[in-house]
């Protein structure tokens, strides 16, 4: 399959699109990014790597941070992790109350924001040292990019103003679903979710998901065949929110989106594809990379349906 | 892979679990049957059927029916189906009320109760002739089994205390989302949910959507390969009510289940597997077809993940 | 108290308001009428009676007929009838399901569309003979007006398109709190909101519930003092769905409200007084009636508070 | 009417009541009080005091103290306050958080948690010099007690542990309706809701709300007649959480309830009424005190219905 020529098809035909939507702009760090930018990378399992556009760029990817800590959690606490939250596509948006207390603190899913709290909380009882430095550690690992970092000022924007996450996270500590100090749980989150990186290092990192034949073994943290599928199919049915069924429908691959305008996604035992693009949807989702994915599953017909 | 060898000690492991839970019985016909049979049947797509236990006794078929529903409302109305229904995991129980107001009419998916009603009242403007007798002989087609049928006792009872079925139907009336006579799209809803199979048919019945390769053409009803694995994706996230991401994190299968007690799932390209077991849990989900089904595929490490 | 003087005074105030909001539509029937016309009618407990504009015309009291619903039931059942309602305002709209389905079948209190399904299957196992004449009978009683009757077109036109109520009737069969035969149920809900009353009529038949000093007995249904004034409670808390607490602010009276366009309302020990213009706001109450009823508490700084 | 000896009447039959319930033991100070303790009294408008049991017992009024800081918004905003927050009942407990988030951080009415988090921003905007101070100083005024003060040990512990006030503080931040430091809105929150009184000084505090004839003027806050009469609505129509309608329909007078055990209610131009007893019911009301005030109400047949 010749994916860059497909890649470079997939390019010429989402450019209508390139202006719809908004990107975010709760915080200053984030409204600042040119929003003209875009790229993808794809990486296959036999060792090609295709690209267009600002495919070296780094940005902000927030929410698909959530799949590496969700990674470190079911390293460290194994199926015990799930009596501490679901594993069931929530309905709702990201950041939602209701269900939150309906179900007395037991996020539905370990990939909403009230899910990543307590994964935040569950992993500063078990990162060696400094929680931060070992979460960084973990991704320059994993993606073999050692000078991946966060942005301190997007953290510290995030922190200051994100009343929305401070009230989950109060409600969480209600229901004694947070141990640890909300503060420090806050920090650990916020910055998880301010690091950077490029669609070639987030295809990159995305590999040992789309490779489960190998072992999972990344900076001291390994995980089984088995467990590696669970993340995909967690993926699958909880990875966008309330749109989780469309990008299923639309594009049929396990993957995850952040409201900087990343998208990862994996085509098991075969690829990784990331794309970026900050314009969103009105459900948090990039325009231009939801488009593009839907384009390159159509047009290779490859998808885990 | 030796499938016939891998059932058989499935068959083995889930004993342990064979009395657990309970029968539906909100009808005496479904009251009634014997709750201790059961049986699976594997078709793969190479020819080979495996089966063992009751693979041949037929069975009320239930929600299973709404896959097949679906397949015919998207021959007829294509992408326009979305217009009269979405395609979200609901999140919520398969009869609830809540989300249906909230939502304005707009069933979450076509794969609850609400959105199978919809379907019905759908095909009832398309289905030439006779809508029941159409129905019957597209399975009838889809199986290769001229004498499948629905149990008229099964449809009657459903119809007489189907409050809740009622209570939806008229709440979609309200909003507009119901075109047709609701008491007319009741009876074909009820005819539908009642038709009976063994898994050996419904593995049959199932070959087209794991073989998307080939083209679907039966009864004069024919669906591309997209349309196909978009259906697979609907039933990945929307098959098993609140427990969809359960049975993606366990089992890893695009299936859909039925309170008479049966699942059918499939496995793209390879194969096509019904179980049943009339013991239910407590979310409407056979337990020992659950169990064999996570059992199967981990004993196979197949799966879409 | 110069009491016409006063409604004079409100009648003039009012005018401004006489063409905002939008009549009921949803049947024929109500949807003909002119929703050019009003009315006021007080009377006092000491026998006088003012009225301005069209309190003559008797119109469609729909909601209104809870409040007498309730009294026969109360009459029947006791306190026992809290064991299938309850008596809290719902804080939602006066058709929700919502509500229902989280609360199995309960319905919030009687003045709301699902509590009044229930007392119409209560009044089914009570009322001797044929309970629409019973019913007509009672009210007959009750304002001494011996041609008061139900329009039986209105009546039929809610049957035939009342979806909404029969959503919340066949979920009320479903949890078992409506025990008699649905249809039948539903007749005598309709038929009881269909019934057409002045305000001169209504005034008088509310007479007793602010005359609690005096026994209540009509038709052969008694109520205690405690049970008029604990009806007063209900209206007072519930009267105007999920407007009650504004009608409670604004106003200060028990009352209840139709979506004929009619509030009837009192003072207890002092009057009652029923308006009428069928322009209703998004709440589903009359927009004049509202306006007035404020103005004359406000002019006879007279309320229960 | 012989009020005193009522009062012991009642005294004497709800004593089989004593035992039922439990205290609020969510921080260490309100646990420890003795929950055998009780006492009522009552103040006439014509200046007489009526009381049993332990009347003259300081306890935390809790959310009593919704009442005093809506009294002084009122002052200060007047009907602008209303497009900060409703006054309809809510229809759920005191601190959900459902409702704030469907209704985008318009808290439904002034008596509940989130409605007094608004409150106290308001107040921080206008109280003159140390709010906590003045806050204080107008209660003191209000009852002619210059010794009443606030619990600063319950003050700390309500902040330091008051999670689920955080969450709903941090949700109306989110939809910017608190515009203030969230801190120092707590910070006032909590202070008022620790003010300790008897239930002597809580009778004596409400003597103006029943007085509605004489002018409200105290410490620089004055209220119109019409403002006293709509704050007697609020608290008739929202005063208990989700027992409201129990409250009007069981007792019949506009009051509010604390998690410390007090109720405090007026029958307008005739008396106030306050009663404590720490153990409270599942809906966090007294349970002694809601059986009082209905026995009171019935044996003297005075209320507002």
């Amino acid at each position: 399959m010749d994916y860059q020529h497909i890649l470079e098809t997939v390019w010429r035909d989402i450019q209508p699109y390139a202006r719809l939507g908004q990107q975010a702009d709760y915080i200053p760090a984030l409204a600042r990014v040119n929003p003209d930018q875009s790229g993808i990378c794809l990486k296959t399992l036999d060792g090609r790597t295709c690209s267009v556009g600002d495919a070296d760029v780094r940005f902000s990817i927030q929410s698909i941070s959530k799949v590496f800590s969700l990674a470190l959690a079911l390293h460290f606490e194994g199926e015990n992790l799930w009596t501490r939250m679901g594993r069931e596509p929530s309905g709702t948006a990201f950041n939602s109350l209701v269900q939150l207390e309906y179900e007395h603190g037991i996020p539905r899913n370990p990939l909403i924001n009230a899910g990543a709290l307590v994964t935040a909380d569950i992993l500063l009882d078990h990162l060696p040292g400094d929680p931060e430095q070992f979460y960084i550690d973990f991704l320059r690992t994993l993606c073999g990019s050692p000078d991946i970092d966060y942005n301190t000022e997007v953290a510290a924007s995030e922190q200051s103003c994100g009343y929305m996450n401070a009230a989950i996270a109060n409600l969480l500590k209600h229901y004694g679903n947070i141990h640890g100090d909300l503060d420090r749980v806050m920090r650990l989150y916020f910055m998880m979710c301010s690091v950077e990186m490029s669609c070639r290092e987030l295809a990159q990192a995305f590999i040992p998901l789309a490779n489960h034949h190998q072992p999972f073994c990344f900076a001291g943290i390994d995980l089984t065949t088995s467990q590696i599928k669970r993340m995909n199919a967690i993926m699958q049915t909880c990875g966008f929110y309330d749109e989780a069924g469309e990008f299923s429908y639309l594009v049929g691959l396990p993957g995850k989106s952040g409201v900087g305008g990343g998208i990862a996604a994996i085509c098991p035992m075969r690829y990784t594809i990331a794309v970026w693009s900050p314009r969103l949807n009105a459900k948090g989702n990039s325009i231009l990379g939801m488009k593009a994915l839907e384009l390159f599953t159509t047009l290779t017909a490859e998808s885990i349906f």
